[in-house]
């Protein structure tokens, strides 16, 4: 259980800040993570890793020489934002480019996804370097979860960017020690987050989780509890099943604790893999045992094999130094201390808006009116909301949608402040919800925010169809951005629904046609229960799934109701 | 939980094979612990800490370069054995003596001042360093625990040996510390064994309980839950209580998180307490916060403060490198590869037994089958004295019990295949004992058969007033190596009273006043449920343990019971 917080809402905030000071010769904090205290004393490729909190070491104790060059710091288990992943990795850059290096979750592939977008736009050149090493969470490469192998690559990659090598070679060594980066794992108990009284998920009495994931995600199958032999054997010869064509006969491994098994089981549980290996024929280079992404005090355990080649080794066992690993001998690097671009986060939205006019200014109201009716109707569902997405995600649903709509209400206040009209208010309300909730949902919703106001205007009032144009460009925009489809068991399957009726029946006017189509998106919201995920951290957990509605439709349902009884007492 | 294991009675054997094949460079193993793997370049003070394992990374990760020479291992929360202690002082000296360096624990105390003696009897200066820095176990600085201050103390010692200090300078140095050094925890849930399904103790919800110890003891007290900032200042303010006199405004700081409070509480809370030392006037040099003593997956956190001159600031910031900690730059050492005197363990009891006479080989297989009749009531009794234990203790004495009557019974019939008499065979049990079960109980037992057996001899047969001399021995032992009285709670509040028993009903006979006695002792042990223990483990939560009798005294009246119904059947 977590139990040191002074408040669960700034678990993540006051983490950042005792690290800081506790390293500082290595770290400084910069707006949404931290970058090494010195600049390299030669430019070079920078490493800029990242994900939610509560992995520690992952992802702040990889930053320093030989190492990451910064880590993009969410809340916990929750992707940061597009905002946050941009700030840190400006201030890393020191004139190569930057390389975001993470595990393949939705939100994160979105977030740092945008964020080097808006680099590249600014001529910094950047690429993603995307983990996907856990053989349980699909059987095809590419839609693996990152899971202990992030602490691979990124070793890997950080090495090679140390040694000179440019972005695209970099990338080019990430890439090869990707596809030969196995993990799988077990989980045994389930971790609580700050302030929660239960864990997000527990094993039955006598069983563990196979194939755990580092968000507190349960295993994908509860088998009968393994002695430790019996563990080896069964993580060894899965991952040896996995060894890639042409493989030489040797291996860089990890043994990862996640929390609450500690070092003694994991020492113990080397010294039954480490024949198994060796009795396959394989020599084990510079292996690894210990805690090097956790997931809070979760019990559990799992094994990473990387297939090396002369390459490989030579950038594995590289030396470096951060404040979690420490290989070989390396001082705390040249060079002058990193002056950030933008050093301080005033949590101003920094909003500077262009005037609507007094017709599109009292539309603003409305959609003010609206975002007010959505986030209190959030607030009343957060629990509710948590334990839907606990069935098969994170259980972080609920926070990250009440946190999105708090952020976006008060940017919408400040907006409104500043004579905005309904374009400039939603403009506002979507990046501070898409900067503030982090995650998925919240990338979405931002994202769907800005385009359903660009629609509307800053100029004159607001005809019916154009409501219904500027439901259709949040439509685009989500499936743009979530690249997911009709049926794949997300918020679409409730929103495309919702804009259809009220397409359908516009003629009854706007108010009851909207009322009507919240609950038909009501409807179609529950009937996910019957889908299994095709996208997002829900999708490995399928088969868990069934049965439970997606909560990021329930969201989106309870968001446009409220939104119906706003507009029906205009 | 401690999930990960392959039997529970080899857990910490395992580890420390996984262990030392995973830091080859550093560590080899030898009988009872690890040594570096590279002598000194010159010789120097070896510095051999220890205690039980479970711990993690106390003992064995502080071994290396500019930290331990040498680590001894005993089994879960169980002091090592003497002839452990032995060992690994024997080949981690590098002809400079040796200081063992542990907490102030019964067992260890004994155990480690045991094995002084025997290598001062060779010739080999040996000194002991005990930590005492848990201002929560007793006001009295002598009479505390050591905990997290361990790791100052000895990473103190270490860099003042590496620098050349000889024995006795050490020791000034390290009391110097150990006086200056001060400890407060809490403790937030309990552990588990390997193999048991409940944790050692549990705190009732909503609460935490302050004193926390290293070995699941409890807290000592329960208090309501705090946040962080609550914590941070009553740690701050309670340690600041205990400043000494003339110290300067400096100080060494330690978060230690005991093994299920993960680093982002550790890194937050310590974002609290930092700011509150810097009011107090005070420069923090060098603080560390992480796992650096644990208790398996217990939870809990600490604080340990020392108060630094320039000498102790230089050497608490000297550099060192081990498989746990590292600070600065050092490789791993000159030398050549440590040998050692007695490399491997064969589990061979070394017996080499004079043999007795007819008689008193008669008498030693009366007394083995006493011992094999305490054996078989000592398994019987294995949970519930583990249970009794647990109350205010570290629940092992049930296991320490049976691993030790294992070990004396296999030694007493290799010793009867010897034709040894009844001294001989008593004290071949009692060696086997001390050693193979640790702990304070073990070295007593140990001890007291050997007195018991000396008084018996090896010729003849055995009267009646011999076997009360040589009860009385066997007190003597018990009391000269335990520095226990009557009415300190410890089996000697059964011991005493059943010798007098037996004494003073002697007319009617050995069997039947054995018998009696028995009975006894067995009403005795459970009178000390209305005692409040004096020493040993129990003493910090006496208050918990009124209500419950002395396990050890118990234990001991289930033993002569049994040996009464061995002779009834003679």
């Amino acid at each position: 259980m977590t139990r040191i917080y002074e408040d669960p809402a700034e678990f993540t905030a006051d983490a950042v800040t005792g690290f800081v000071q506790l390293y500082p010769e290595l770290v400084r904090p910069v707006t949404g993570g931290v970058v090494r205290r010195r600049r390299p004393a030669e430019p070079k490729v920078a490493i800029v890793c990242g994900g939610g909190s509560g992995h520690y070491p992952a992802f702040m104790g990889y930053v320093g020489p030989g190492f990451a060059d910064g880590a993009v710091i969410g809340n916990i288990f929750t992707s940061p934002s597009t905002a946050q992943a941009y700030s840190v990795a400006r201030a890393a850059n020191s004139g190569k480019g930057v390389i975001f290096a993470y595990g393949n979750y939705a939100g994160d592939v979105m977030n740092f996804g945008l964020a080097g977008d808006r680099l590249e736009a600014e001529g910094v050149p950047a690429r993603q370097m995307i983990v996907t090493d856990d053989v349980a969470s699909a059987p095809e490469l590419e839609k693996r979860r990152g899971i202990a192998g992030d602490f691979m690559i990124f070793k890997i990659i950080s090495a090679a960017s140390e040694k000179g090598l440019d972005l695209d070679e970099v990338m080019a060594v990430g890439t090869k020690a990707n596809q030969r980066t196995f993990t799988l794992g077990l989980g045994f108990s389930g971790c609580t987050f700050p302030g929660a009284e239960e864990p997000l998920f527990t094993v039955p009495k006598g069983m563990m989780g196979l194939g755990l994931g580092v968000h507190g995600e349960p295993g994908l199958e509860d088998v009968p509890s393994l002695r430790a032999s019996e563990l080896a054997d069964l993580l060894v010869t899965k991952l040896l099943a996995e060894r890639p064509e042409g493989a030489e006969d040797r291996v860089a491994a990890i043994v990862n604790g996640l929390g609450a098994t500690k070092y003694e089981e994991l020492y113990g549980l080397w010294g039954y893999i480490a024949p198994l290996l060796r009795e396959a024929g394989l020599r084990i280079v510079a292996p690894e045992v210990g805690e090097l992404i956790t997931s809070l005090d979760m019990g559990g355990v799992s094994l990473t094999l990387t297939w090396l080649d002369d390459e490989l080794e030579e950038l594995w066992t590289a030396p470096c130094r951060s404040s979690a690993f420490t290989r070989g001998s390396l001082d705390a690097g040249g060079g002058a201390d990193v002056v950030s671009v933008d050093d301080e986060d005033e949590a101003d939205y920094g909003i500077t808006i262009t005037p609507g006019d007094a017709d599109s200014q009292a539309v603003a109201q409305v959609v003010l009116a609206g975002l007010v009716a959505a986030q209190s109707a959030i607030h009343d569902a957060e629990a509710h909301l948590g334990e839907l997405d606990a069935v098969a995600g994170d259980g972080d649903h609920g926070r990250g949608m009440v946190r999105g709509l708090d952020h976006a209400v008060t940017a919408a206040n400040q907006a409104v402040e500043q004579h905005a009209g309904a374009a400039g208010l939603l403009a506002a309300a979507g990046d501070a919800w898409a900067e503030y909730a982090g995650g998925t949902s919240g990338v979405l919703w931002g994202a769907g925010l800005r385009a359903f106001g660009a629609v509307l205007g800053d100029q004159g009032d607001v005809s019916d169809e154009q409501v219904v144009r500027a439901c259709h460009a949040w439509l685009d925009a989500l499936t743009e951005l979530g690249k997911a489809s009709v049926g794949d068991k997300t918020l679409l399957d409730s929103a495309v629904y919702f804009v259809e009726a009220l397409e359908k029946d516009l003629s009854l006017g706007l108010v009851p046609s909207w009322q009507a189509a919240a609950v038909v998106a009501e409807e179609a919201a529950q009937r996910t229960a019957e889908l299994s995920p095709k996208v997002g951290r829900a999708r490995p957990l399928a088969a868990r799934s069934i049965g439970t509605p997606d909560p990021g439709a329930v969201s989106f349902a309870l968001c446009v109701q409220a939104v119906g009884a706003t507009l029906a007492n205009q």
